[in-house]
């Protein structure tokens, strides 16, 4: 089992929903990343919070395998996403980004964060990403995300980042925003260009598809009767698909892995989208992790002969 | 084997897609189902055109193994459908509905066609599906499938025809628009309360869902690099689903034969978007509906242990 480092937010979440409110809640996606993961392997986080936040959140994340080290804490307030989404959950509309205390913040890895063979590149400004890639030594397997915001406002920068990276998770919409191109499938064919042999898009209460080695998995997501408020899914999605990966005793990106990474990913994912914030996923014992993997093999087994 | 009786629209269809048009091909529900189920099946359509439809398309059929007897030939012209599409594929605008020689068609079906053990009703005015219900002597399996404007203009002779129906096929958000239900898990439980054991919701470039037995199976659609007409891609899809529950040797609506009957309609509405028309259908050899049969089992594989 390897370690992964993991840079993302952490923020407070302000989401309205059909289905309800919250203002302020704990949310950013370095937490459901990690809160995911840690299900399978140790992760260490970077990322930055206010005089502000909980410090017994950070202590919560201690207690789950999680390594806050990397987490500054800084004069000032933390980060602060308010977003509205309506029935048709796959989108979010951003009302308001405060940076706050992330607009001045420059990543430092701790000594023993570099080792990490394991690398996660949370949704934020590529040049911070690519800060944490610098003083990575010796990564086997980065996976990056991203979203429409760096694509409009930093795209070279943004591409240059991908380039260096493994593995590129994006939802649907935004690899069609990145590589102007309608057809999802020619879509990732331009990524693989740039670099990553491996392109994983999301694609909300449809599942993911993983582009790699030349061919196509395609996953639906689970059918739930109750979906409440889909905020972090993407980086739940992405926690149990890299930390699956790192849980291995050997090493490896074979098909059968990365498959299997895939729906690890769908089931962390959706236990999120069930209720506001991460709650859930602090409560979650591997006992339902594995019933729902269950489910996902009923959900899609067919006789093949 | 069992013969399918089958309804449905046989049009000229007006289409225009980002990646082409045409003018008056040959088009409708009917010849879309019937061209798909007939590579499982033999089909006995139900229908009616005007006397500018082209005989020799009719002899095809017939050389396709599809009993054309109950296509009325009325004086006036056929039924022509205008429609186009963006970019998302997934829904049709209709520009023009001329119904032409449907307007005043009363089905009736030829004596050797009310044995048929399985009903296909495809999208048309519920009136006149449920006079080919009345017809049918002992059926075993009747599938109907709808469209919106159905669903604005009859709903109530509607929700009666389905509730004769022990299946029903439609698109995800005509589901929803039907059951006035966002969530397409309650959505299929509104439509199980009416009577149909089994709710087969098609969701595009997104797959099918099916729900039978209190249980769901999804499965994703084939990722294609091109598409370039949805049009008949649901009927198409119906077609393989039918045909293949009709091609068994012993009836069974096993939740095996239903998940595979699923997938065969995947398999064959997969051909129907590649191009415009159904001339891919007209083609199509039985190997190359086995290949593909096998891309689905590809896409979907996953390690399950």
């Amino acid at each position: 089992m390897s370690s992964i480092v993991a840079i993302g937010s952490m923020a407070f979440d302000t989401i309205e929903t059909p289905f309800g409110r919250v203002s302020k809640a704990l949310g950013g996606s370095a937490n459901y990343f990690s809160l995911s993961a840690s299900h399978f392997a140790p992760v260490k986080v970077v990322s930055v919070v206010g005089e502000d936040y909980p410090k017994e959140h950070l202590a919560l994340l201690q207690k789950k395998g999680v390594d806050t080290k990397g987490i500054k804490i800084e004069q000032g307030r933390t980060f602060h996403w308010a977003g509205k989404y309506s029935y048709d959950l796959n989108e979010a509309t951003t009302l308001q980004t405060e940076l706050n205390v992330f607009q001045n913040f420059e990543p430092q890895l701790p000594p023993d964060y570099t080792d990490s063979e394991f690398v996660f590149l949370g949704n934020i400004v590529p040049a911070l990403q690519m800060k944490v890639l610098d003083q990575v030594k010796n990564p086997k397997f980065i996976a990056i995300d991203t979203m429409n915001f760096w694509i409009e406002s930093s795209r070279d920068a943004l591409v240059k980042a991908i380039s260096r990276c493994h593995c590129l998770i994006i939802n649907e919409a935004e690899i069609r925003q990145l590589t102007q191109t309608h057809n999802v499938v020619k879509a990732a064919q331009i990524v693989r260009g740039w670099g990553p042999q491996i392109t994983l898009v999301k694609r909300g209460e449809y599942g993911a598809m993983l582009f790699d080695h030349g061919e196509v998995f395609s996953l639906p997501a689970l059918p739930l009767a109750e979906v409440k408020d889909p905020t972090g899914a993407g980086d739940t999605f992405a926690g149990g698909f890299v930390g699956y990966l790192a849980s291995q005793s050997n090493f490896s990106l074979s098909r059968s892995a990365l498959r299997k990474a895939v729906v690890y990913g769908n089931v962390m994912a959706s236990f999120t989208v069930q209720d506001f914030g991460f709650t859930c996923l602090l409560q979650l014992e591997k006992k339902a992790v594995e019933e729902r993997f269950r489910r996902f093999v009923e959900l899609t087994s067919f006789d093949k002969e």
